[in-house]
């Protein structure tokens, strides 16, 4: 069976995309079983070796709230430092900043939300609680020179709420930029969106000033949409998708939040569009079938599936 | 969880799509059990009750290549006749065109291949050869006033010759349009189709004089990118889409093949889009819960995973 079925652009896509690889963190944290420091950094490395030049690698988070995170010091400090690859890590607030900052990472998020049920479930805060939080965390990773992406959750649709209004989206996410953030990446934690509400959410942010080259996006296929929304936001100009190796990884305070874009899926259209992200579908294929046995399931992800006759 | 997020239009796309049903013949013929003709009857019954006017029952093969559908004439005979509702049927050859005008079939099938390899293995025949089988079926069918379907299989990569060229693609689809089909499927039998394929071959057969009305397009989600080229395909202006009620089946004589695009994918996409379908997705998703438990297994379709908590 051959992998290699041709390449055949569409106009008024990129000719480049950056993946931001969020499967160690995003995935794992949501695995049942821990998983060992060894596996965690053997993964990231890995992914390196595939091609990937952003992998978010952990949450500096409390290890009450996300036991399979508590290694993160050690996964960390395991980790070779290499040229033009920026392993981020996910920040929940001062106290987690200070780690970070003694571990030398480069670059940080922060997790904010577009609705208040989200915010309450996920932070136990009102969204202004948590940007006020943040806004001290942003400010002193900028001034140590840090990059620092605002992810902003429930950006098409949340379970409590339903439809999210997009002029709720426009605010928080101008209210991030404000604070600093460097980069925002919007989440469809629930994976409800389809592509009108994407190119709306878009639409609506350049309106606001707000530029899609720092805009990213992360999609979740749990209602099988994923791609097509990526398609999607590529026409409206974004350069940034979040996805995870093999599928890993969801959402743990939203029900039926499973099924994080698989990187794999995404590289398919990708190379089958001729846009360059610089990752071997082969190596990133091998990687997921190796995690999968280690975790003992299989990849959620179709092409991982597809070709390793899953 | 609520399944209303709200109705999002996206500029370049059809206000109304056509649903063509092909789970009871493409679905279940792909079934190893034997499916009893009346859980066969009632899919179709609550198919149609769900909206669709559209559903492939069965196929008039002989039944020693296909057993799973050597029921056929009881299934065709158990269905309720219902005004404004086509059940069309695949038909291979002049002695099935014989028991199809005995049944009172109103729309056929034919099924040809963009590929010499494909039409080897599924009709052992060339290219050429197949198509001179099916003149005269198409040819006195059109004369009994029956509509008729062309099936061209591996539009967009075959899994023994790789790319397909586009000129293959228009030249068979020429013939079939030639030969007096009066509606073309156009199939990524194996689901290697990526957007950009998907606009340069409907584009290449524009050119070519066929409309694009005529045209259909059949997409698989062995890769997950079956919703992403029916959006393409939509921009470009088709307006009829195969899908399969839970994403059942695929193609037996293709590895890998499995993963028709799932109907309620399909219809989770539209909804959000505002395009009518006429199709009541709670409604599809009972069917599919209802027939995975007579299957035995769940449903591939990531819809009706989420919308059942599968």
């Amino acid at each position: 069976m051959p992998t290699d079925y041709g390449t055949t652009p569409l106009e008024g896509l990129p000719s480049r995309v950056t993946i931001w690889e969020v499967g160690p963190r995003d995935g794992l944290q949501n695995e049942s079983a821990l998983v060992p420091v060894e596996v965690k950094v053997e993964l990231v490395e890995r992914l390196v070796d595939a091609g990937h030049t952003i992998v978010e690698t952990t949450s500096l988070v409390h290890p009450k709230w996300v036991p399979q995170l508590a290694d993160a010091e050690q996964v960390l400090r395991g980790l070779p430092r290499r040229d033009g690859v920026r392993y981020p890590v996910l920040v929940p607030n001062e106290r987690g900043l200070d780690r970070a900052l003694d571990l030398g990472v480069t670059d940080i998020a922060v997790f904010a939300s577009a609705t208040e049920s989200f915010a309450k479930a996920n932070l136990n805060r009102t969204v202004a609680e948590s940007l006020r939080m943040f806004a001290p965390v942003v400010a002193r990773a900028r001034e140590a020179g840090l990059g620092v992406r605002g992810y902003l959750s429930m950006c098409f649709g949340d379970p409590w709420e339903a439809a999210v209004p997009v002029e709720r989206v426009v605010a928080v996410a101008s209210r991030l930029v404000r604070l600093g953030c460097t980069e925002l990446s919007l989440g469809d934690t629930i994976g409800v969106a389809t592509p009108g509400r994407v190119a709306a959410v878009l639409d609506a942010l350049t309106e606001a000033g707000i530029p899609v080259e720092r805009t990213a996006v992360h999609f979740h296929d749990t209602y099988g949409q994923a791609l097509a929304n990526t398609l999607t936001a590529l026409r409206r100009g974004v350069t940034i998708v979040d996805a995870s190796a093999g599928g890993l990884g969801g959402c743990p305070y939203a029900r039926s939040a499973t099924g994080n874009l698989a990187t794999e899926d995404l590289v398919w259209q990708l190379d089958g569009l001729g846009i360059d992200t610089g990752v071997d579908l082969g190596k990133l294929v091998e990687t997921s079938a190796w995690l999968a046995a280690e975790l003992g399931r299989p990849s959620p992800s179709r092409t991982v599936r597809a070709l390793t006759g899953g």
